[in-house]
């Protein structure tokens, strides 16, 4: 089973490493995919090294998608579209990978999610959102926030090798989470939608483009 | 405020991801420290590089010990042992971490967690289990396994910047989680420790070392 996720500059580096994580321990390595091997910094700093670059990369079962602020500069990247178009038996995205799997189209006609603060535009990639942690539809399975990368590949786990072994790496892994506070209030809420309104609005405006490109309209 | 993270060879990287995640939001870089400046693998193979190292990094607020297989190799290490061992106003050990921090003399007559499988070895560093996700005795906060050290970075980050920081973080990354499993049955539970019963033995040998050096006696 080959299983690779795409990194690039400002990516969450959560996004990723938290599927990396869950499907390493199916006894994979798992293709860590740069459009070529440079290093490249998460949004916070943290150096992600390639292992392959897209153009070598082999014919994936599982692609995954991660999000992340650099996701903006993707969107319109023709070579990172095309790659994500390539069919592939799943596609797992992250949070604001959801945006980029959009824009190569796959989420047309497809039951969706993303992170909460980029919600509202999965209309303009054509898909149906749907507000849970961990959405499957065919063969692509798209996940909210960050950490909910870890959810859903817990539950490709058990969709690829069975129930036990994803049961196992939970187990692994400790995955009986005890976040600290309960849901956020409207204040936190608008003090986290204010501290990203820059990149919200700049991630509206290619959702615009890419409707325009498939022909979506958004009412 | 300085927080660095402990990197080495067969790190289990999620120890060391999920507290920068969450961290790293309080608008801080993270350093990244090695023993030297060599990259250095995960047990999945994911590459982690540094940005400092140990003797290079400047005096922290807070310290994260993370775990992974490799913890082995560093409990009998003097010069990570003597690092690990300097005061610093917070330690955070994530996983296996707490055996490092175990073997640095941190934890004598601590209240201190680890992961599940080695929790059974927390007295011979002079310990006092307490089987829960997050443990908080003075300046250490010791979490469960692996995916616990974003509980207990969300709870640090909280005790350093206040709750509403904190929360703002918890809704940032969405930390909302699903498992998709329940509790391990006793057939899931057997069959992991089975899976990892050579590095578990080898961790008890370490262990009676560690209490044979500090003098503690185990019934």
């Amino acid at each position: 089973m080959e299983i690779g996720a795409l990194v690039y500059p400002n990516i969450d580096q959560m996004d990723f490493t938290g599927p990396f994580e869950v499907l390493s321990r199916l006894g994979v390595r798992v293709h860590v995919m740069g459009r070529d091997m440079t290093p490249v910094r998460d949004m916070a700093g943290l150096i992600l090294t390639p292992t392959t670059t897209l153009a070598a990369a082999p014919p994936l079962d599982v692609l995954i998608v991660p999000g992340g602020r650099g996701q903006l500069a993707l969107v319109e990247d023709d070579q990172v579209l095309s790659f994500v178009a390539r069919p592939v038996p799943w596609v797992l995205s992250v949070c604001t990978g959801a945006l980029i799997c959009g824009a190569a189209g796959l989420l047309r006609g497809r039951r969706a999610t993303t992170h909460w603060n980029s919600f509202h535009l999965l209309p303009y990639f054509g898909a149906i959102p749907v507000d849970e942690r961990v959405v499957i539809d065919g063969n692509l399975m798209t996940t909210a926030g960050v950490s909910a990368g870890i959810d859903g590949a817990l539950r490709l786990a058990g969709l690829l090798c069975g129930e036990a072994v994803a049961q196992r790496i939970q187990l692994e892994i400790q995955y009986a989470p005890e976040p600290p506070f309960g849901p956020a209030s409207e204040e936190i809420l608008k003090a986290a939608r204010s501290a990203v309104s820059d990149i919200t609005t700049a991630r509206l405006q290619t959702a615009q483009r890419a409707a325009a490109r498939w022909g979506i309209k958004v009412a």
